[in-house]
């Protein structure tokens, strides 16, 4: 007969999330909290209570990420960090991000409750703006101790209201020391609700994410010759909107042929002069693709050169961004797929197409991610929605993992 | 040897067109003349003076339209009609519209000059708001003079600063009596701009139009589904967009096999949300087609209907508007016809892709039109271009059309 594992408080875990889910909860069930807002500060605030009540330093660097730390046995071992970030973007869900710090925050609890005194510290992070939704960009603040943004730039960023960055957080009374900010662990866990269809599609209980994926985005823009739409014959025509869509076939056929697991997406399209009697000049769109590897995005890049080099009328593409595959570190990787295994759920190894501030700690400090499905795939709206089942799993995987990490 | 005929005044045209294009010249040579702006009332009052010192009467009607009439032998028998319109769009050119108003000034100058005497009145006029630009719809006086407009419903229209239609009138000193409306006449002619490619890249001089064309306009609906670029595999997807590319490569597809003189245009296209990371849930586009025969039109339609049936995506076309072919009097296109023939002028028949108050007019009076040459097809822009010799022969036509109509 196997031992009885020990395992979290699922009831516990449901409620907290629920508390949470209550600051800034909207009419249609969703919850608006953007970073450092009151609905913000109230959850941060709640956040803090619950641990310093189970004893917890909480600690807050420059950034306004909070720190909450259960010393354990040896309190100048690498701690070991679990949390993610508890900021939404306006009419957003239930459980993007929170799910990982009220999840962190049960397992501590856990630990606590079921007396193990671990090796090493274990703390829970709470990432200040990941979601960029009130000052872009987003995962803002792991970006800045990841060294990607530049704090004097972040610090003058603006809301829609002209209010920075830095008057926020210092509003917020959730400033504290450039020193606290997280330099060294052990390790870093964040869970996470997929945001995407494919565990649920695949029946799948839980995804052990190897990587954020790689991508790049373009800008082509497509130039012709506006003329009255009455008088111009067909073959007289430099319509910048029919050379747009024979550039949007071509971009679906070679695209195609590549990878499966190959995402690609043609998401902001603008025409002018966007007059039904006139004659298009000219055509913008963004397409961006993402894929694991590197090779397979170089390919893009090559289609998008060609196709545009090809186009019947005078084109233009720009990239305008592009980021390289962030790979989580192996072992941590590991740690949770034999978690996984060991506590007999369905899984796979699958890559994040959406980024997470995981990707910018996976540069400091060894890193993983564990997914639980999103229904519909749905995220970043109100109809956002995870079990409260699968939300108890994927804790339940981040307190086997972080068992093992401990000792 | 062929007796001279007698000809218009080239040198007086020019500089007539010129002086109008000093109403509201633009810094790029072009016009800003919009209906019942001061500067439409200066090119007004010049007009009425220049009619009055050839002892015209000038009457207006309760739209603000002018006819300025010379009597000839018979005042009571139906009158002969020249004329256009003399407002523009915002950075118009020098040609659109005034052209027709200005020969038709030098037509009755060169009756004057050369002593002929009319059997019949014969008479300018200058309809008000052709354009559209400043009150919509186009076209409105003289769609109000054919029953196609509600003139209650015409003066309540506002400019974008919140004028009426009816204050802006009534402001000009411009209105007379409904009395004076066009309701009977031998004829009616209007020179214009070709507004379209075709004389020029045929190197013709003259077209001879003989329709107005009839069009159909539609905007097509295409729904999916939003979800997030990077998390959601290409198959689970529903973009609004790909399925709207499909929709146009089919429409360019089917329309293409149709008669070659048929025009299409999707110039209108929003797409939602319009956000480079998120997969579009809606487009809706614009297609417009005309033809002189209403079999072709009612083909489009048939292919719209079809296409938009297959769509991959649940679709919808909703008819927003249609318009049957105005055919012009065969007489008068005859006349105008043989007039140019005589001339030497290499011309065509055609039609007119363009909508123009001859169109309105034709359901009131016997009416043609007489197109000259638009360098580039250009119009309604600063770059509108039409020779002086070009404009001389259009006049020079229309003078020859009208002597063989006043006798």
């Amino acid at each position: 007969m196997k031992t009885e594992k020990k395992t979290i408080n699922s009831a516990r875990l449901t409620e907290t999330l629920n508390t949470f889910a209550s600051f800034g909860k909207t009419a249609n069930n969703g919850v608006t909290r953007l970073s450092l807002s009151k609905e913000d500060i109230d959850a941060r605030t709640y956040f803090n209570e619950q641990c310093e009540a189970l004893g917890l330093t909480v600690q807050l660097d420059d950034l306004g990420n909070m720190y909450a730390i259960l010393p354990g046995k040896n309190p100048k071992k690498p701690p070991i960090f679990m949390g993610s970030h508890l900021d939404t973007v306006k009419k957003g869900g239930r459980f993007d991000g929170v799910l990982g710090v009220a999840a962190a925050l049960e397992v501590v609890r856990s630990i606590i409750d079921q007396g193990i005194e671990p090796d090493t510290p274990v703390g829970i992070i709470n990432f200040t703006n990941e979601e960029g939704a009130r000052f872009e960009p987003s995962m803002m603040a792991s970006g800045i101790i990841a060294g990607k943004f530049d704090k004097e730039t972040m610090m003058k960023k603006t809301d829609p209201e002209g209010i920075t960055f830095a008057e926020a957080l210092q509003a917020s009374g959730f400033v504290g020391n450039k020193a606290n900010r997280l330099d060294s662990a052990r390790a870093f866990l964040e869970l996470h609700i997929e945001q995407g269809p494919i565990l649920e599609r695949e029946q799948l209980e839980i995804g052990v994410v190897e990587c954020v994926v790689g991508m790049c985005c373009y800008e082509i823009e497509i130039t012709g010759k506006s003329n009255h739409a009455g008088t111009t014959p067909q073959t007289m025509r430099s319509d910048a909107l029919t050379a747009a869509n024979l550039c949007m076939t071509a971009f679906h056929q070679e695209l195609a042929k590549l990878d499966s697991e190959l995402v690609y997406t043609m998401g902001r399209f603008t025409v002018s002069p966007n007059i039904h009697t006139v004659i298009p000049n000219k055509v913008v769109f963004s397409i961006e693709a993402r894929h694991k590897d590197e090779s397979v995005i170089q390919e893009v890049e090559r289609i998008i050169d060609t196709v545009v080099e090809e186009a019947t009328l005078s084109s233009k593409a720009t990239k305008l961004w592009g980021r390289d595959t962030v790979w989580f570190d192996s072992d941590v990787v590991n740690q949770v797929e034999q978690a996984t295994t060991d506590l007999g759920y369905s899984h796979k190894r699958m890559v994040s197409g959406a980024g997470h501030d995981a990707q910018f700690i996976a540069g400091v400090v060894p890193t993983a991610m564990i997914f639980v499905p999103s229904t519909g795939g749905i995220s970043h709206a109100e109809e956002e929605y995870t079990s409260w089942e699968e939300c108890v799993k994927g804790a339940t995987v981040l307190y086997e993992t972080i068992q093992r990490l401990i000792n």
